[in-house]
């Protein structure tokens, strides 16, 4: 019999630690999470979560980074471009609508209103990816003329989740795949060439 | 000599506290601040404020109320519809960029985040005039052939303060005049009708 490979088992823990996380973020919210209750649920010691994390911020956004598939992240290109980011934001609006994922992002939204280092962290790590993706699709739009060469990319991508990120966090209406597709129809009819 | 008005003298008790608590927010920012601060800033008493308003969340809500100007808002009609939205959207920039009303935004929005009566009153209150005030003058543009006939209404105001909220929010790019002037453009050339 070989010995236990430390790191498989340390990602393992972990893995476990931050499914531990999500669960009980969503059985009892943010403000109720304790270190104590993860590593109980993860079956964990109190004192590997220390070592491997600063705080409750720091596990919650690296559950969140987890969950929602973020590193690495691109789009496809079919070449039809309203389609393509039909399929983001409706991942998007899937994503809320999972109440891990809805009160994570809120624990970690009201995290990032206090600490303004997690913010950047939060930002760079969790929000970054996802935008400079869309970006790099609406470039290749660019290339194909489907995108006025003139955008303004930063502004663009947030056309696209700005509003559906308004609606979630002030709950001004329903987030539904109807939303994130008429959603979309305006933001490419914003960006499309004058003709 | 007349008698003092009490109308007029709560009023103005009603504003000292309604300014020291824009005030102690900028300084102090929302967690450290307290009722006992609020009172002595204002120069009245604990219970009239505990009189008046049920906890923090609620005072600081009505600071911004007053502070924003929200009440019976409407939208010049210069009959240009892009010079109209810019003037709203470099306004509520201008907004964000005074300490004492970005700070207090903050701080509304974490308690948004926690509290769901709150939310629905931040909603009500605060948001929806500025929404609905900006609804009525795409509506008038649509009355005046500037924007789609089948637009969705609710989608477009998002569409407008969405990714300027976004943006506050998540700290990811510089809120300025020029930033709001090219959301316009972007907003309404996807609200104009197809020609």
């Amino acid at each position: 019999m070989s010995a236990p490979n430390p790191a498989r088992r340390n990602e393992r823990t972990r893995r476990a630690i931050l499914d531990a996380t999500l669960a009980l973020l969503a059985e009892t919210g943010y403000a109720d999470l304790t270190i104590g209750a993860i590593a109980a649920r993860a079956g964990a010691g109190r004192q590997t979560i220390y070592r491997w994390w600063g705080g409750k911020g720091a596990i919650v956004l690296d559950a969140l980074v987890d969950a929602v598939e973020v590193t690495g992240m691109t789009l496809a290109d079919s070449g039809d471009l309203a389609a393509d980011l039909r399929l983001v934001l409706r991942a998007t609006v899937a994503e809320f609508a999972d109440p891990r994922i809805s009160e994570t992002t809120r624990a970690i939204t009201i995290e990032t209103l206090i600490d303004a280092d997690l913010a950047g962290q939060v930002r760079d790590r969790l929000l970054r990816p996802q935008l400079d993706a869309v970006k790099d699709r609406l470039r290749a739009g660019q290339r194909a003329g489907q995108v006025r060469d003139d955008l303004n990319l930063d502004l663009a991508v947030e056309l696209l989740f700005g509003p559906l990120y308004h609606r979630w966090l002030l709950r001004t209406g329903p987030l539904t795949e109807r939303y994130a597709d008429g959603l979309v129809d305006l933001a490419v009819a914003a960006m499309r060439p004058a003709h």
